[in-house]
């Protein structure tokens, strides 16, 4: 769409502020653009597996090789978050077009004594040496151990930084130089709080030199 | 594509730290799912404009309307810290299929005299009441303050918190809800650090209960 830029309308803090609060969620949480999505599956001391959909998910640096995350404590992947201090481990699962309904429904707040993988239909899936479930339906998955944990003051918000353990995927989508083409894995990006949506590649472009 | 799970192949920690630099790079510039991407436009004091492609930005909070971003401060956006820092406020832009090779090339490490916008050919818009520049060319920006700098001792990464001020955008593709549609707004994702993608919309899913 070729919006004319005559068309776009300047939306001030005190009429963001004035939203009401639901709108007000989807508005913002629309701003930041296509967002990194998966499932985070994790496992307590007791054996209860758990999985939930998390959205604010971005990469922290490659060497070494570490993700950061946010985590709203106030609802439901609280779960998530007390079995990541438990155990210490975790995994991060690129969804697909195939089960992102299911994934879209670990969001539901269902009581600790339930498995979202059970509630979902989806498929815990264990390497023999890494203690927390992965996503048997993904066919991206990264298992990961936290390093440190930050509470945000601001906004009483957690921020999780993990460093990689492992990589799960089709070796045949790493180019040669290491790229991995997130897309022929099937993995799909969320935009606000509940829309999904497939990629279509454009290009990859050439390292950018003055 | 549906990988078969047999065709999976699990690349532990020690395969990792041993790829070579640049392939280690990429590998583990993919594995966070498709990003948020966007031009942060800054100003110096002394009213030098500045332009900068980052991909570590995330969603923090709706209430208050916070976003984060990650500044490797070792390479060049260290103009756009530096003027943030300077002036406190800054700019987020969406990019557009139209000039995501423009917006590529804002990652050239330009001497701090050069303006990427020039450089590049973007044009800088300002809004009469805010310092930082705009990109006319984006159908998406959102103005920002900064609220909090981290250091992060982890990996030197620098995390800033922002506070949002303003968004300017087409308001037809607000909807009833407060759900933006970016990809009306011609919004674009990336990969890796060079890859790019168009979106194309599966659909929003109710809110999901047990």
């Amino acid at each position: 769409m070729n919006s004319q830029n005559s068309l776009l309308k300047r939306i001030k803090k005190d009429e963001i502020l004035a939203m009401e609060k639901r709108f007000r969620a989807n508005f913002i949480n629309s701003i930041s653009g296509f967002k990194s999505v998966g499932l985070i599956g994790t496992i307590s001391k007791t054996k209860q597996t758990n999985l939930a959909i998390f959205s604010q998910v971005f990469h922290l640096g490659a060497n070494p090789a570490l993700m950061g995350f946010i985590v709203r404590p106030e609802i439901s992947p609280r779960h998530t978050l007390e079995n990541i201090e438990e155990t210490n481990y975790f995994t991060f699962n690129h969804i697909n077009e195939e089960f992102y309904k299911q994934a879209h429904q670990t969001a539901a707040r269902y009581e600790k004594e339930v498995s979202e993988f059970e509630a979902t239909g989806l498929t815990p899936h264990f390497e023999n040496d890494f203690i927390a479930p992965y996503v048997k339906e993904s066919h991206f998955r990264v298992g990961l151990k936290l390093e440190e944990k930050h509470e945000l003051s601001i906004n009483n918000t957690i921020f999780l930084i993990a460093s990689v353990q492992e990589v799960i995927l089709n070796e045949e989508i790493i180019e040669k130089d290491g790229y991995i083409d997130i897309e022929k894995a099937g993995t799909i990006t969320s935009s606000c709080l509940d829309s999904y949506h497939v990629t279509k590649h454009l290009d990859r472009l050439p390292y950018a030199k003055p």
